[in-house]
């Protein structure tokens, strides 16, 4: 599947952090840590463990610019 | 300025494209290509220009993941 | 590819509005209607057209719930 | 209230799952089925039951184009 | 309509700006500025126009947190 | 750190609810309460406490404004 999404970061699950309803999943993408918080749910349908493949998927508009 | 947002990667930017209110900023992280739209008047209030350093902030709320 | 975002609606490419640098997708999901801002770049590279089959993809997190 | 939203979808509540302090609340629009995550306490302040009615209230700008 | 979004910010229509298929439009709440990215569409149909009241409306998973 | 987003809005912390992984954090600025949904980890990161000065950051595209 092709995304709109203008940012699709291919890592590997680096830290998987399951909480209530929400887990937080830490993807390692070229030594850049990205972390997602997705449902629990979602942790298991896509079967995500460390170690494994991911992407991490954000869309152009979510991202805001920083400057110093 | 510290923030919540758990994605903030430092980088520089590579590209500045214009629309009528609306801004594509292209920056590059160790190699990887973060796209953020942002409003034409924050690009001039931050002077963005290619080649400056830039942080691209982002909420980890707004990651969504996928595993092929 | 599998996705973390709980909804993923598959449907039929109804309209496409260009702008300057966004465009306005609409999609039909089984008599729903779904509107999607995009990017044009994003258009062309997915090769969107009326009539053709798109998914509107949405994070629960994206999701507000409202009540008469 | 009308509301700038594109995507206001009518529909029934079909299942809520509680967290510790976020619910996935699942919505029926004509057989489709919308998962949104709010607080809790949105839960209960807008009175929300199985089988009672809800809208799912989407911007435009949250949904990402996806294409096999 | 009572909807899920923790913060619903009452206030008046300050200034509107169309942009190509994107407009900014600024609320004036208590004193404090709020600019909303909606659809031109979106301007005309809530029939939105300098001095007119307007809700600010915003999921409390879009609020990020800063500390200097 | 100067920030693309339109709306920083400086305040007070006022209310600090933790869940299993994401803390609601309230916010008051000049008498309007912000609410943000933050991961715990931030809170601690950003050393957050009832009384300490904080800033409600959020994107012009995430708000959406509503009419009644």
């Amino acid at each position: 599947m092709k995304l709109s999404a203008r940012n699709v970061l291919e890592g590997t699950v680096k830290e998987i952090k399951k909480g209530a309803t929400t887990a937080h999943v830490l993807i390692d993408v070229k030594g850049i840590t990205i972390t997602a918080s997705i449902t629990n749910e979602s942790v298991d349908e896509l079967g995500l463990h460390v170690g494994g493949k991911a992407k991490a998927i954000i869309k152009s508009s979510e991202v805001i610019v920083g400057v110093d």
